[in-house]
């Protein structure tokens, strides 16, 4: 039987990467946002200070199967910082495909990056979801996640483009 | 008159920044939650390669004035990325003093945090606040941030402590 391997990811997989990334975009309705190319992916994550790290989950196949592995789905993070408890990490994308959902992958990729963490010495791993995307909520509250939209109000904003330029000056 | 000045922060700075980062955490109502110390502040924004940037608000005495100059406000960023834009930043901690309020100084930092942004390349950023703290919301909103949660439905998640040592099987 094919088994599932959860791994850091290599810049060869950035092609990959890049599918899924697409893939997850278009899930969340907004495919028309992605902007990044698969060479800034690989200078971003593969430097000598990488922008990102990413886990990526393979799918090996048994013994004598023709294929080769398969990446099936990923978990992009990057350190960020608190200021009430120093360095934690942010779990920016989490996606598997929908063909390979409901075998667990998806909380192998969440386990793993709570491990990254703890060997990091960070506290916490935060990320945010859509709310409509309720299977993927009830994943996270199952796994031990608090919402803190729901529990404390938290609203994420954002500045961009015109507003950025004019608040800027330039 | 008095003026205000935002620069970017010094490690002398981090005493006074502590204090601010305390004051903003009691305004929350979540001050029991301030682990971080002056010297890890000083360690981890400070070094070769800084986990966190920051910003200041000084008052600059007027001449002739026997005060010196003050800190009363701190904007404090670091760099994230966006699987659709690249490097982006993303505001922790904006606060400034409640007796220094109503002068635009927080405005002042928002604008700083936008030219650094685009002197980095960075398209966007983003900010977190909470829903009762209105005053913040009408202002970031007034200055031409949109608000995810609202627009889009994003909740923020957060794993911390037991739940993500469970998840690690440590």
């Amino acid at each position: 039987m094919a088994s599932v391997l959860i791994r850091e990811a290599k810049e060869g997989d950035c092609g990959n990467i890049l599918r899924l990334i697409r893939e997850l975009a278009e899930y969340e309705k907004l495919s028309d946002q992605v902007k990044i190319s698969e060479e800034a992916l690989s200078a971003d994550g593969f430097g000598e200070n990488p922008f990102y790290h990413c886990l990526v989950a393979e799918i090996l196949p048994a013994p004598g199967e023709p294929q080769g592995p398969c990446v099936v789905g990923y978990g992009l993070y990057y350190f960020i910082y608190s200021t009430w408890k120093g360095r934690n990490i942010y779990l920016e994308d989490i996606y598997v495909k929908p063909e390979y959902r409901g075998q667990g992958i998806g909380s192998k990729i969440i386990k793993k990056v709570a491990e990254v963490a703890l060997d990091k010495g960070c506290s916490q791993f935060r990320l945010a979801v859509l709310d409509w995307n309720k299977g993927a909520m009830d994943l996270y509250k199952a796994l031990g996640a608090q919402d803190l939209t729901e529990a404390e109000g938290w609203h994420c904003f954002r500045f961009e483009g015109e507003a950025m330029r004019e608040l800027a000056g330039k």
